[in-house]
């Protein structure tokens, strides 16, 4: 497998995307990925959390430890 | 074990298949497997999230992290 | 210990055997399993899932996270 | 310490007892353990799954992942 | 990606901010960040505990362990 | 930090005291504790079992695996 | 950042001072702590186990073994 084609290459590739990151807790998280590393911590800016489909908080800055992570989707 | 045996590496011979990968969460994912690594880390391509049998969502790309998942079946 | 009396290796001699594997979640898989690794990874064809007693579906090729196992009964 | 003296090693000299292994999960299984590994990964033979008093099934051979163990009681 | 950009390096130039660290049993912790490792412990000063948008409890030196932290959010 | 300073050292110098020791499960055990090791894998004689306040079951020889403990408390 | 500066760095400076330990299993423990490592393992002399207020027990020499801790709240 090329380094390239590595699932966290991917990931790398879309800093700067907007993403959604659903989380253990059950809640989301929307915005923009500024970082990541190969743990899946993240760093959001712009990020709100949702649960249920309805809007909790809105935040500047966050980090998320990537260990409570499910998924990260890629807004096309 | 010769190495081309390893469950990883038949893992590997699948991406481009048609997948369904089980979370931990009870959710589903069902799409093309377009990259993996050995941690199970899967991107998914136009997947679909699955929960008692009815859509939740659809995705163009998701990243799921490895350590959510029960199982990944391979379409035939 | 000699090397052959590891538990682990006495799994790497019943490849090909049919088994039972439980699962953290309650659920439980019968077939044929055909690849595993140190990790208790496991690639299972023909493979039912049944909970409660029930079979819930089946699976051409099923890769199993080994984190989620909690025992491998071997068929006589 | 004398390496002698470690816990582990008191469980390798106990293969082949009769023990009871108690699991995370709730249940027990009562028989003869025939190998086991330094991450509490067992085999055993002959051996009844119990819960709440009553047996649910019984195992020629099961491989029980170690993780899922709480306690192993060796009969006297 | 280079070193300053990784989320851990983000998370070190916010020493002394004013912070909202969520762990997973549900409290959140409101106070300002005075240290913090790659693992995410965290040792904060002038803590308010928070569950449930009410004040439990305040700490004057708090250590968290960073395995229970699901995100930081700094204070703009 | 001296060595002989470490919290497991005080364990260590305590192999062969009466203890108690509180697992995840909500179960203690109360007996001598014989051995014992960095991972607080424990090995205790004339253990019984106690949920409760209510005796569950004694044991000659029991083998605790270290990732279940809460607590071990020694007896003056 | 200066080693003297890490969070585990503060813990050791304050062992012999009175801590609250509060766990995962929801309970805290009041008393001196006397001895303390990186993994966050902990012995606390004369400290009592407390749960929703009530004191539930108290303990000469107790072992808190660190995967269960949340937070160490030092008293001023």
């Amino acid at each position: 497998m090329e380094p390239s084609k590595r699932p966290r290459n991917v990931l790398m590739r879309n800093i700067n995307s907007n993403v959604t990151v659903k989380l253990k807790n059950g809640t989301k998280f929307e915005g923009r990925m500024v970082q990541c590393d190969d743990y899946m911590n993240i760093i959001m800016e712009g990020a709100k959390e949702i649960f249920d489909d309805k809007q909790l908080a809105s935040y500047g800055t966050i980090f998320i430890r990537g260990n409570n992570v499910i998924y990260i989707s890629i807004e096309q």
